[in-house]
């Protein structure tokens, strides 16, 4: 017996759904799904009468509806599932364009599809609850997204804004113009204008840097017409507590080390190239909005910042009117909790394999902000790699055994190929033969193996897990696997099992990286393109425009989005406080 | 010494301010103003250093950006007044839109425009503070707008929507969604369906019929398709005291007689013609749209609405979803508060002489809905009028007396024109020949003259007080006495003082009624246009596209709308809850 509750959202008729909030879903598993789904098994509890109507399909439940939900939910194409989507949104967010909406470059309606919208189209059975999930059952599944990360940063969730959301963003819209209105008001002293404009934006990241730089603009092209009064008032400050900005690299949390600097939070994040950090960081400079790195906050009360400067260790205070926070990613507590019920609770999100699948509970799947994909190591299998090439257990391998097993190697542990790339070697051979030294032997023993790939995990990375393309591409990848699940259970189109027999059902989940863009203000934008080329300046807006705009869920939202961004071009930014 | 006191809307930062909540603005009047102004005094108190500036300048203090406000702040020319605009919202809605705001039809931010975007055009000195007025001091000033009106009927504040403001319909429309979203929930019984898609409309003027029919257009052009399970659970029911509909009449207040139901509530809304009237009434039939006419509310739970029948007596208990309260106007409690300084405390609203100025404190001005004019009558003047017209006091006129005094009697008394008109007589002396009967006497008596005005005072007729048309002429003509302030004090263009000396400064404010739409969706419009004509039907809705797209405040706010509606024709209404 498993299940799992959830309750609507918190509004007036809540108190009407007392029976909400314990509601039970239950059903047995086999398979796979991207929350749990079964084979035609009867339903039970309360949950029996809404789906059970057709005993012949796969349950799937999906929990979230960002973007890994969402794709999934665009790219299933097997009408054999009953789809579940269980979300507090009824909507899809186009989160790329949050900080556009907070001064209103894009309006908020602009980057936001229904979610019914999205699967009323296709002939598939998915059926949309709006409610959030509150506990899961471990025995059978998993949920998604994630919450802004506080570090337990004393009085962050009660003053600061946050930016995961587009209730959020509405929100920061508002607080600025009441910032504005507030300073205008009569007996406001000098000192205490200057404490309401000071916007405070905690986290270099690329969410931060565009949030500064849409402000910046808001306040020049917009606000200073409005309030000239005051416009000399406004101050924009970005604490960082790295030593840059947009300077956000890999690194590998698969030890579960929690983490706790802002630097950290980042790790999973997608590195900027040099070149970007420089230009955006003197762009602030000319901009007049104050960076701030190597600070860490401390604490944050209703009027006052507190920061530690990393070199110097001295303590500054910062009085402010508005912070936003936007140090990247925490897990939520349904999550935190279901990490503990499956013996992952020391580690900061949940552990997949490229499988995409929650270490531990093979038939659930994680995806997006929630998961990193912990790819295993060849040290680990090495005697299984081995002893799998050695098809005769004779103890040695020729080269030719390898020429065999070579691609799967390769496909289910990817650090080989890369290795091999940074070595400029042309192939695994090459790489043996370099340990054989002149004594070009034929036969090679498993020390000699082991010598030759000691290194190979060393290359070894995490996937970013903010990346809304990443999401959006396993989303993709688990829908296509649905998709062929039972073609591929007859013909696997995996690699070899080493550790067992026969082939994998799937190729593992491969993450493609498309570059990204760092909007910065003033129609200057810095994008990261493919093969390390990076692009900055007016045209490079444009291509982020183009580039958005193609990737926006629905025509709606794309003509909403253009002609937002046309009427601020004409009219400006709307300043109303609604 | 006198002051009005202000306070910040109820935010976060509402706390930081406590000394906002006892803000004084000290000055003395001659003259008048919106509010009230004064020639160059010096200011004191909290508010002085903030409007100090320009000494010379006379002082006008405006509250509200309702229609009235905004009018005249738009028409107001005359750089020579130093103004204060004091306003809870920083913005200008365009009300009449709002039941489409309530859907989705148009977005919010299409029909609002900043204050502070009407004022900067102009090289006026226009000073905006975001702020509510909460106390008026009685001897000099006077403010503006309405609240919606529940007659006290309990439960109303605390379960009902209302809608005159922008953020009653952002509200509505969520909560439209969220009852289809609570719907399709599981386990979610019928009877309880049926309930939570019961949406109710209290009163059957022109913004509770349109919005009642803009949500039909909503549940049936878009909802259906995005909830099927639950489409046909959904029911709109409109309850209206009186026997039909838009069937709204004038009705003299001047009696001061308190308003205590939803009939007599409307009292001051416009006529509309008993075709228009008969034409809603078969369309919400054919649409499903349930009319219940002739039951007034007498209570309001969070599930129920008690209902007591005019005709029978019976009462009645509806449960619902949602209900929104749409029954005219209330009066706002520091309007209430300001009525009983000034002995008024027994009218419904403020009452103004036909210059707009508040009876009894002749330096404010009261325009909008908080106020209607006060005719005065003829017969409380005829000894005036006589003697004024007997030049040499002879106790008896000449007809030739009259044609010297004639256009002033209908310049400052209306209803002599509209009598006249009513009974066909080419001009007042055919009046008097009526009452002299075959005896064709030169000369004219005061009992004559008495008996010939005697019936003209039952023409007279209050403005409407919820039309934003009136409050904008009323906004304009203000503006424009302003502007010929100086002028008209040295040449006086208005009536003889009939009671006094000389001339009335200005012409009497008179209002030109154009007509007025009546929204009944499906592209369905119904509108009564100058000379009583009625035209009904798809041109119709196209004609009040036009009206309304002409009549926004902006060029941004028409592209907005346009663009709005286009947006609506291609891709609907958007479902998210946001």
């Amino acid at each position: 017996m498993s299940g799992y509750t959830f309750y609507r959202r918190a509004y007036r008729a809540f108190n009407d759904y007392p029976s909400l909030t314990k509601l039970a879903l239950v059903f047995t598993v086999s398979g796979g799904g991207l929350v749990a789904y079964s084979d035609a098994r009867p339903f039970g509890g309360a949950y029996a009468d809404a789906i059970q109507a057709d005993h012949k399909k796969k349950k799937v439940v999906v929990l979230g509806t960002g973007w890994a939900g969402t794709s999934f939910l665009k790219n299933l194409k097997d009408p054999s599932y009953e789809v579940q989507v269980v979300s507090p949104r009824n909507y899809f967010a186009f989160t790329p364009l949050l900080p556009s909406v907070t001064v209103g470059t894009v309006e908020a309606r602009s980057v936001v599809e229904p979610v019914r919208n999205i699967v009323k189209k296709k002939g598939l059975d998915v059926k949309f609850r709006e409610a959030e999930c509150l506990n899961i059952d471990a025995v059978n599944k998993k949920t998604m997204g994630a919450r802004a990360n506080t570090f337990n940063t004393p009085g962050v969730v009660e003053n600061a804004h946050f930016l995961k959301e587009v209730e959020d963003a509405q929100r920061i819209r508002r607080t600025v113009i009441d910032c504005f209105e507030r300073a205008t008001l009569p007996t406001i002293s000098e000192e205490e204008k200057k404490r309401i404009l000071h916007f405070v934006v905690v986290g270099g990241g690329p969410t931060g840097v565009e949030f500064a730089a849409e402000l910046h603009d808001f306040v020049t092209e917009d606000l200073a017409k409005l309030y000239p009064s005051v416009k000399d008032h406004v101050k924009i400050t970005l604490l960082e507590a790295a030593d840059h900005i947009l300077n956000i690299h890999y690194l590998c949390t698969a030890s579960g080390s929690r983490v706790n600097s802002h630097q950290r939070s980042r790790t999973t994040r997608f590195w900027f190239d040099k070149r970007i950090t420089a230009f955006a960081e003197e762009k602030f400079q000319r901009d007049g909005i104050d960076l701030k790195t190597g600070s860490m906050v401390v604490k944050v009360t209703d009027k006052e910042i507190s920061t530690k400067e990393r070199a110097t260790g001295e303590n500054r205070s910062i009085p402010y009117g508005m912070v936003v926070w936007s140090t990247g990613i925490g897990t939520r507590p349904v999550v935190m909790d279901f990490m503990k019920q499956i013996g992952q609770g020391n580690r900061r999100v949940l552990a997949t394999d490229e499988w995409l699948r929650v270490e531990g509970c093979d038939s659930i799947y994680a995806l997006g902000d929630c998961a990193t994909i912990n790819q295993r190591k060849v040290m680990e299998d090495i005697m299984a790699i081995f002893s799998k090439a050695d098809k005769i257990q004779s103890g040695t391998l020729t080269v030719a055994d390898f020429k065999d097993v070579i691609n799967d190697i390769c496909e289910r542990y990817p650090q080989v190929e890369i290795y091999l790339k940074e070595k400029q070697l042309k192939n695994f051979v090459e790489l043996l033969k370099n340990y054989q030294g002149n004594a070009q032997k034929e036969i090679i023993d498993i020390e000699l193996f082991k010598a030759a790939l000691s290194e190979v995990d060393t290359q070894m990375k995490n996937l970013p897990a903010t990346a809304q393309l990443l999401a959006a591409q396993q989303g993709a990848y688990l829908a296509n696997c649905f998709n062929r699940m039972e073609a591929c259970e007859k013909n696997p189109e995996g690699p070899l099992r080493f550790r067992g027999s026969g082939r994998h059902r799937f190729r593992p989940f491969r993450y493609k990286h498309f570059g990204q863009f760092a909007p910065l203000g003033g129609e200057q934008t810095a994008a990261q393109l493919p093969g390390d080329w990076v692009s900055i300046g007016h045209s490079t807006q444009w291509l982020w425009y183009s580039v958005y705009a193609s990737k926006l869920v629905s025509w709606r939202t794309r003509v909403l989005v253009i002609s937002d961004w046309g009427r601020r071009f004409i009219f400006g930014r709307d300043s109303s406080r609604i």
